[in-house]
């Protein structure tokens, strides 16, 4: 490959593709330098430099850029795909005219559900991209290891196996920091087997404490962190040698305040970057992706060259990918960006390994849909049909009123609170009360096709009509988790997820109201994600008419089962209190 | 050992070392931050922060830096061992008390004399250092292949060897410019099997021409160069996606000028790494090493913390070491420095590894002389002992004057010129003009025994006493140099070579006036640095004496055979003109 690299840029060979008079934007050197022509040939650039005329041949494709900004193509530095509910090619698809050629993906999700085989899918269906995806092994799977049982366990050998894989960059984050600074044997275990392999450890500490459990965790060996939201977090995180990642997802906003470290504070930013963690399908179709996320930082105060090195050279530089991606260099693929407003990242081209992906905001590349086996598609087993009476609720023998432990639902924020609530008996059941806001939520055992049901409340949703939500989608062990209002509806929907292989449902009075079907491990959908989108807002819209005012009520529901995340969550082993990490009764 | 490192973090189990109340100079964030605390545990950094009081066990030792500088201990990022004409043992013994905590060693010349066996000794000395060595595999032995014979040849084969040892870092600096951007297909061979090593290219771009030459030479791959000059040098390589290596050397005087780049037109400093390439044993013992380098550095105008990145973090992510080396920070070896003066980097104290090495500019680490075996020291073969009328050059037949080429040395500078001179003829042999400053040069081949011996003239030298100098340190081949005005005296000098098994040596009228034995391959003194250094000067002294006034006197001779840079040269093969890269007759 080198040596036809040489043969290109000294003339002796034509190019492939030659770019004329673009404004290169130089991550390397922090500057824009006018009248830049660039060569590509076999995918990689060959020449950059004041006049590639020498490259080109009866054969090349010409290309003007007219005085347009010649930008390395963006990297997303962590994210999780199944956030988008789309497969890998459709989260490609959605992605690619917004600017995206590369992306460091933790499949954590489908690790829950199908365990390293379900990794493995994730990771070959990265490599059929016409993107650079990159696969950073989970680490903590289950999460809460004793509190819940997801659909599969991930031991220290599975992943020293996974990264002896050719796609995978590292370990993901690893979630367990009380484990870490514990010298957990699986999480010291685990990052061992990475840098033995020479790969990057993903970080997530997600406390507030600079103190020393935060020194402990960072001893431990983690190289990232995106789980900091303040400027102190920030700081301290590139103070320790690492690399501070700032997220703007679909709800995390986390770049304004920690990027004052570098505008304001004077730190240096090389060990910024910048990422999306989770996107859903119609933040991608509507909003943008690492786009969106550079336009935000430069209206942040920070100069777009700097920006744009926290979305491409550092992130290269990190995964030790510096000589492959991120920059326009000779050597590098050549991925890259014609942009005609650098400061609102107006991307009118996205090429790929050479190769002209989207234009004007229309993917042009042709991405064949990728298949995913039967194996993958078969993940919801509830082992039984559900009826109503497996959500009763049997009160204490004798009580006609109980106090139950109630999960409050928080505006905005993925901790709940710990309730209680006094609730009427009828019949020997513990009732609901749709005044007080109190509905049911049961947590279905869906990998085993054990039949268990736990069953608790839930407040915050303001269901008003009798009706129930299903979603197969139920951080970090993915069960299904329904709330609902009406015991009938709640049977519907948990048993209509089964029929259509997972997803999420909402039904009211024995009718279907809205349908996402996610057929890849319950996760995620294979249609486009403009297809996704319109039916999570179908669903969306549903809720609201059955009286739900939450801002992201989808998500909220769906996180009713992290059982890492405090106060009070519901999982297949019973009702948990995060505050103690211990099991607790329903009533009190 | 990252367990142990969070054991010490969280304060479970007391640190080996911990230092109280240090300015922390952190690269990473670039600040430097008061108050600050480390803490070592089995020779890593485990906590750095406000407070290791929970690290301090009755056994650890306990350092009070009292408000001084904590500076992560200095990098040199390409060098030559053998330019100090020491060992790596008593190199090191040199530069630690100079702050120097890793070393980046291109072993070119001991590969020229002994091949890749030669590499191997050096390499397994670096790993016997308290320091951390790092090896480069020499890419071009010989130099030019076809105008001399070394006494050895490396080919693609080797390199790859190489790259599987656990001390090689990457290819030594990619000297044949031209060959690489003619995909020479050594050239390319070397760098392929780097690349695919995964380690890095070492560049060495020796040309002002930035067309492209220089675009095809990027092309190639090489990704660092130390060849620049020029303030638009350091740019072209940086824009390229190559590090810039600006050098201080004992005879490269390259960084005031290139690093405008960054004071004065404000290119991201990232990119730019700090390095001597050449240091004499002199320059050693009375200026320093990467210390005197980051002090120039800071002179010019750089902010401290940004000198001491370019001589620390750069250095260390350039070679994918950021997580060994370059930084104060949890993880990462405990290589530092106590420094009570920042911008004249006033050194009190160097820590390798955790391990007081220096204090005050005296080393204190107890470094065994490594043995080097008696093949290494068995390599001045001359076949023969000479006799003065080895070095008649016989006029054509029937001449009584000739016009000859003549070498010319020009002050200061590594080209020659491709002079000529009218010379007598007495008795059929050619006569030397002491009056115009034209005197007798021989390369005496040395490596095979040949009896081979190659006679010129040089003029430069001033010489106006009947003397002979030789030196069986010749780049790049190391045959030996003879440069006399008698040949009685160098057929004395090159004989006293062979019996000390190599070094320098000058002789007047039968009489050594200095030696200076370097018997490891001709090429390395076993002694200390300082009594080298008080060799060479003793040598210095006396060529003045003989009437010599070169600055670089010594180096000026030893780089007469360097048959790359232009114009005139000498090798075994003959007289070569590098105008041309062809061997040219002795008369004109």
């Amino acid at each position: 490959m080198a040596t036809l690299l040489v043969d290109v840029a000294t003339g002796r060979k034509p190019a492939d593709l030659v770019v004329r008079n673009g404004r290169w934007v130089n991550v390397h050197s922090g500057e824009i330098i006018s009248g830049t022509d660039i060569a590509v040939i076999g995918g990689r650039f060959a020449y950059c430099g004041p006049d590639a005329s020498h490259a080109v041949g009866p054969e090349t494709i010409v290309v003007d850029a007219g005085g347009r900004y010649l930008v390395p193509g963006l990297c997303d530095a962590h994210m999780h795909v199944e956030s988008g509910m789309v497969t890998v090619t459709e989260f490609s698809r959605a992605v690619i005219p917004h600017g995206t050629t590369s992306m460091f993906i933790d499949p954590h999700e489908i690790a829950n559900v199908l365990g390293l085989p379900g990794v493995r899918l994730m990771h070959d269906e990265a490599l059929a991209m016409p993107i650079n995806v990159h696969v950073q092994m989970p680490s903590c799977v289950p999460s809460a290891p004793g509190l819940e049982n997801a659909g599969a366990v991930l031991t220290v050998e599975d992943v020293a196996e996974a990264m002896t894989w050719e796609n995978i960059i590292g370990l993901g984050e690893v979630m367990n920091f009380p484990g870490v600074a514990a010298n957990n044997p699986v999480m010291s275990g685990e990052i061992a087997a990475t840098v033995r392999a020479g790969k990057v450890v993903g970080g997530h500490y997600a406390s507030p404490d600079l103190g020393l459990p935060f020194h402990g965790y960072v001893a431990g060996g983690a190289e990232d962190d995106h789980e900091g939201t303040r400027a102190e977090d920030a700081i301290a995180r590139v103070r320790q040698g690492m690399k501070a990642m700032l997220r703007l997802g679909s709800a995390w906003y986390d770049v304004a305040e920690q990027i004052k470290a570098v505008t304001e504070q004077g730190i240096d930013p090389r060990n910024f970057i910048l990422c999306t963690d989770d996107s859903h399908s119609g933040t991608l179709v509507n909003d943008g992706h690492m786009d969106r996320v550079v336009r935000h930082a430069i209206q942040q105060g920070l100069k777009p060259v700097t920006a744009i090195q926290m979305a491409t050279i550092n992130t290269a530089q990190h995964f030790r990918l510096e000589r492959e991606i991120g920059s326009i260099a000779p050597g590098r693929l050549a991925d890259f960006l014609v942009v005609s407003n650098l400061a609102e990242m107006t991307i009118n081209e996205v090429y790929g390994r050479g190769v002209r992906l989207a234009a004007n905001g229309r993917l042009e590349a042709d991405i064949p849909a990728y298949d995913y086996p039967a194996s993958a598609k078969n993940t919801v087993k509830l082992g039984k049909r559900l009826a109503a009476t497996d959500f009763d609720i049997k009160a204490p023998e004798g009580a006609n009123k109980v106090r139950a432990r109630v999960i409050g639902v928080i505006e905005n924020q993925a901790p709940t609170r710990a309730l209680e609530a006094d609730l009427a008996v009828e019949d020997g059941l513990v009732t609901s009360d749709r005044v007080g806001d109190v509905c049911q939520i049961a947590l279905v055992e869906r990998h085993r096709g054990t039949g268990g049901v736990t069953n608790a409340f839930v407040s915050g949703f303001g269901y008003i009509e009798d009706c129930a939500m299903a979603s197969s989608v139920a951080h970090d062990s993915h069960h299904i988790i329904v709330v609902g209002t009406n015991k009938q509806d709640m049977a519907l929907a948990a048993n209509r997820l089964a029929e259509v292989g997972g997803g999420v449902v909402l039904y009211s009075k024995g009718e279907e109201l809205a349908l996402v079907e996610m057929p890849i491990a319950g996760l995620m959908s294979d249609e486009r994600a403009e297809i996704v989108a319109a039916k999570a807002e179908k669903l969306t819209e549903a809720m609201r008419k059955m009286g739900c005012s939450l801002n992201n009520a989808y998500m909220q529901h769906s996180l009713l089962a992290l059982v890492v995340i405090p106060e009070l969550r519901i999982s297949d082993v019973g009702l948990v209190d995060v505050r103690t990490f211990e099991k607790v009764d329903l009533f009190v």
